[in-house]
């Protein structure tokens, strides 16, 4: 007797994400109740065990677990490629904005990149901002996953990296500590709402723009609060000059030294990090974010990602924010953090497909604390799934036997856009209107 | 009295893209009567002088001349994402296939890559392939400009690269003699077809892949005929390996000796080329191709254009083959030109977006020798013009006072796709069934 479920996807070209490979099923099914997977593999095997109120037929289409972006700054949006191809970015590019951005300026920003990220496959968005009012409120109405980050700094108001190039920043604690207050209590609010899909962590800026007590302080108010630390690291010859000038010491020492490096911690960008210093801090335990657009675009840098990854750390992708990087897309992420790798090492074999892949889903999802709920089509995991149509000219043809070429041709061909991305299911699908 | 012309498309973000910078006019537009560019300027100024048949109202729509991809390889479109991240990709990723392509696949190939280059803005194709029956008929039916270089080498058939690496090729004359005889039938009936939309060039395949004598014979026959000579440079490492095996020199000092570097060459890659070597082969007049995520992802290497277009050298972009690159889609190579080219040099300012911009239009144009026809907005050129709708989530908002940032989404955000383009005329709008 059959088992009844609320969808079946059947045909798929799928993608389950397991524990170290891509999980490939030929002719493969996902059965959905609620929002939970229920059962995954062939389309044969599902067929018989249940009936379904909805049947997609998945034909032609590779079935993902939806894009995992662990970091972007959505309210930038409103200001998208306004300050590209100059040095001192963030000074001279971001700061002259940030000083007027109106709260409803933020909030379109924040609906614009929303609706962007859904638009191509991103259904986990990893928000950080200052926690204004209607800012949550945003995810939790279009239904996406969202981990959202409440910005602290101890940066007096309108003075954000406003300062001359070099010149050592003036720190109020009493910003800070209302940032404090006022994250702890938007994740009081926040953690854990919507049935899960928001989940909330604590974010001391940066080394350079907190006290160290004020660092320690909120390091302690996360251990407390079960919460993870969600952190800029070495971000830039800015930041590990104001470390050097304040502390006599480069940031992942200074980390080290204060106790920050470990498993509760979520480091964005190592944009200055050596190689060593990166592989110190994958020991720890500590998890990164790598921008690779962003970075690319703002410092022509390449971060050390693949030394934290080949040191057994764990590295979701980013977009950051359009005002540096232009686009808030994972296809496009995917593809330049694995080009932009094998350009670092002169080695086409460095960051194959799959593991760029495995990035943007489960590797991404383990980064950020979810391992358990999303990242991978397994059995009692969310339904956060996306289909990608292979029938487009850039996607075309399908090979799969002897040869597979999709993951590749996802990776390096796809673009996300939404005429590729059919529609998703679960976290998505039943509250937003762009499906 | 207003003048009759076909066309009037109106109230566009217009890029003319003139001498040297891109040419901005806000509310611009432009008039064409048959496949010519009659007038272009403000939408005010134009609607007083002409009265057309067909008004395009391009509002929020940016308004660009036909993106230029100056090298590509279709047929291996039917081969996509089959061989990435591997090293000798060349030998170990395309010589298995190349031994099996059937000249059904190989058009089938062509086609399906002509149509994903024109739904993503290319309205010229610079295409290199084997003259097979059949070739350039697609690109005649689909109604593209096309620069077609018959391949010319004297590979023994199947061979093409499938010796073991480091191994010396044997070179067979006969082969190359033959090719050579089909090259020159080919560009005698092609050259200027279709109403001068199809040009050719001659493509000795590498300096490595013919005998001394024979590319002297071919240089001698493109300066009788007027063609210009389409060849892959210091490709690779394999390449360097034959030729100091050889003659005991690096690609671009054997090609000055032989009297190879002029303006009539249109140099491919480049990608072991030093940075001196570059500017030696600007300094001589020769143009070159730059593909970047070809080489970014089958060898790891960011090639010199930065060094071959500060010494005053035209660059155009090529999109490669799919079977390396697995994407044919200028939006993508800009922004990996860019990107990579900051990489390179640790610099963000390096190649701003409006000289990427330039590279895949007007300089383009120049490259390949069609500089006075199409590559920019300008009375008397060709219609060769696209339209991207600014509206899409990735390239709102548009701002053009007193900040523009038009050009950096298109070349930092825009994809390229076909719900992003809408149309485009000329060329290929009353040919094609795509728009």
């Amino acid at each position: 007797m059959a088992e009844a479920v609320d969808t079946l996807i059947l045909h798929a070209h799928l993608f389950t994400m397991p524990r170290d490979g891509v999980g490939y099923i030929p002719d493969g099914a996902v059965a959905v109740r609620g929002d939970r997977i229920v059962d995954e593999g062939s389309t044969n095997t599902l067929l018989l065990r249940y009936d379904a109120a909805t049947i997609i037929d998945a034909s032609e289409h590779a079935l993902l677990p939806g894009l995992i972006d662990a970091h972007m700054h959505t309210p930038w949006a409103v200001v998208r490629g306004v300050a590209q191809d100059i040095s001192h970015w963030m000074q001279r590019g971001l700061a002259p904005y940030a000083r007027h951005l109106a709260r409803e300026a933020a909030l379109a920003g924040s609906r614009l990149n929303v609706l962007e990220a859904l638009s191509t496959g991103t259904t986990t968005m990893g928000d950080y901002a200052h926690p204004i009012e209607g800012w949550a409120e945003i995810f939790a109405e279009f239904g996406v996953r969202a981990v959202l980050t409440p910005t602290i700094n101890a940066l007096p108001p309108g003075k954000m990296a406003g300062w001359g190039i070099g010149e050592l920043y003036q720190l109020d604690e009493a910003v800070a500590d209302r940032a404090i207050r006022d994250a702890l209590d938007f994740a009081r609010d926040w953690h854990g709402a919507e049935a899960g899909r928001i989940s909330i962590m604590l974010g001391p800026q940066a080394a350079d723009m907190l006290s160290r007590d004020q660092l320690l302080h909120v390091k302690r108010l996360a251990a407390a609060e079960g919460l993870m630390i969600h952190m800029h690291v070495a971000q830039g010859e800015r930041e590990i000059d104001q470390m050097v000038k304040r502390y006599g010491k480069r940031t992942p020492a200074f980390l080290e030294q204060i106790g920050y490096l470990d498993d509760q911690l979520l480091a964005v960008h190592l944009t200055e990090a050596t190689e060593e210093e990166a592989a110190e801090i994958a020991f720890s335990g500590a998890r990164m974010v790598l921008c690779s657009g962003s970075i690319g675009l703002i410092d022509g840098i390449v971060p050390p990602a693949y030394a934290f990854r080949s040191n057994g750390g764990l590295v979701a992708l980013g977009s950051d924010q359009a005002a540096g990087n232009n686009a808030n897309n994972m296809f496009g992420e995917m593809k330049l953090t694995a080009l932009f790798n094998k350009i670092r090492y002169r080695d086409p074999t460095i960051m194959p497909a799959w593991t760029v892949l495995r990035m943007a889903t489960i590797e991404g999802a383990r980064a950020i604390g979810l391992g358990d709920q999303i990242g991978s089509i397994e059995v009692g995991k969310q339904a956060d799934l996306i289909l990608v149509d292979l029938r487009a000219p850039n996607l075309t043809p399908i090979l799969n036997s002897p040869i597979r070429n999709i993951v590749p041709n996802l990776v390096y061909a796809a673009t996300g856009k939404k005429s590729t991305l059919s529609w998703w299911l679960g976290v998505c699908c039943c509250r937003t209107g762009v499906c």
